[in-house]
């Protein structure tokens, strides 16, 4: 019995993985490069894959990306990196380059879309299909998955970027350059070094007040989350959660705060967690979508023969 | 041939409307009574039900309830009103009241999201998969749709009581037991009549200042909507509205600004409606669930059978 092997692209905005997977998720050959622009970075990934094509072939594609991204298998743009702030990336057919007019089953998601679905088969999420992937890093991203699928609608989830009611005496203007103090403005990476100034992020102790700064926001972004679509476990990821995971704790302790009995928050080792695969959730994100894709077409063909 | 009939009972805050249906939508009986006690109000239509059953037989049930009702059918309270505050009707069986024991597909869910599913299949928000039924009226209520399907999880939505940035200079304490100024503590009838004090608020006129106080938040909810499952048309209905249906106009308005240009908002008359069915969305709310239901019957049974 020939082994079943799928193929899966992390895009992500400092670099990009490519991995090649069996079904269970064990990979088979991986190769990372950095995210240069797009003439630098896409035709790489593409030459790679053609070469497992011929020589490891694979059944299925799945590719995960930064965003925004056009996830409407009906618009013209499908597959594209549409409207970023990441120079040359706008408007960027990531799919179609990657694809290279192959018909093999393919999935495309956002990154963070991707590595929520790889929580869900392998990870914190799995048996759920209700729950939440956070990364706070660069950006704040929400994977959002509901009735067992990442939400659709006009747009992916894009929840970092609601507005939020602020932290009392806390007044700083926050750092979106469209929002200001949206939870992106006040929890990602580069929001807490602009609101830092000089003070160097690292020589922060674990227990300074702007680790509750940075927590609020998040914790009101997971009680909009809890009342919007009800997530059974929220998981947090990303480079601001693994250099502070005290935020963790202290994100599910705002959340039951200001929910104020509402509705009953669960305890914090059941609600608010870390993601099971830790950082091989990104790169597995695209495997996941790759293995949903043929398990589709696996079953529109049953369907089709029946 | 035979027309299929289905029941649905809409139980309300304030009263109860049971309906016999025609598959189309058609009421071909129709009852109302006012919701008292479970005691006095659950045996009535409980009666009414079993003398259709016998004369008018009908293929299927829905229940839409006021809530929060618990909505897992693995949940040994499926089917309960929980924890509301609303007198006598705490942990109240009310699906259980209402089936009697009989055994045809029965469909339950809360009424603002069984109203939403009547305006996918005759009203507003037809051939959509992702979009929201809003209600502003002694309460907010959110009927949210994502991928065909109102939302599950932990619970239904309960978007109203988000707590939201705040209007610039409105330091209103807001009316919410649980939130203060939570979008329901700031935008519910009772909120307003709260915020209004002596003024009675039909003699406000429809451009006085209120207005923006009530619509901010509710621009706000919909902010966040949009970036959580990106609804593809937002419905709004209610006392509230229906008093003041330049409101729509005002909270399309905010929520313009507020995503600030962060994801293209469709205009308004595409992207913030009145609901398509009127006021009979509530009563043909459960009529969808029991279609609903009866067409999930026939699809596993035909499976069954394949």
């Amino acid at each position: 019995m020939v082994e079943t092997r799928v193929a899966g692209i992390e895009l992500g905005g400092t670099k990009c993985i490519a991995s090649l997977a069996s079904a269970d998720g064990t990979i088979l050959a991986q190769h990372t490069l950095p995210t240069l622009s797009p003439a630098e970075t896409l035709p790489p990934l593409a030459v790679l894959l053609e070469q497992w094509r011929r020589d490891l072939p694979f059944a299925a594609i799945g590719v995960g990306s930064f965003g925004p991204v056009e996830l409407d298998p009906a618009a013209p743009n499908h597959g594209h990196i549409t409207s970023t702030s990441k120079p040359g990336w706008r408007d960027t057919d990531v799919l179609g380059a990657l694809r290279g007019g192959h018909d093999e089953p393919w999935g495309f998601d956002t990154d963070v879309n991707a590595a929520a679905l790889a929580e869900g088969r392998w990870g914190a999420a799995q048996g759920l299909t209700d729950y939440a992937y956070v990364t706070v890093g660069t950006g704040v991203g929400v994977g959002l998955i509901v009735n067992g699928r990442p939400t659709r609608g006009l747009a992916h989830c894009e929840l970092g970027h609601i507005r939020v009611a602020r932290l009392t005496g806390d007044d700083w203007a926050g750092a979106c350059p469209y929002h200001g103090d949206c939870v992106e403005g006040l929890a990602s990476g580069p929001a807490i070094k602009a609101r830092l100034g000089e003070r160097p992020i690292h020589g922060i102790p674990a227990d300074d007040p702007v680790w509750q700064a940075v927590a609020h926001p998040l914790a009101q972004m997971c009680h909009a989350m809890l009342l919007t679509t009800a997530p059974r476990r929220i998981l947090f990821g990303g480079g601001v959660i693994q250099g502070q995971p005290q935020l963790i704790g202290l994100i599910h302790a705002g959340l039951r705060e200001s929910v104020a009995g509402y509705m009953a928050v669960p305890e914090a080792e059941d609600y608010c967690c870390a993601p099971g695969l830790g950082d091989k959730a990104g790169p597995l994100g695209p495997v996941a979508l790759a293995l949903d894709a043929l398990e589709a077409a696996a079953e529109t063909g049953t369907r089709a023969a029946a």
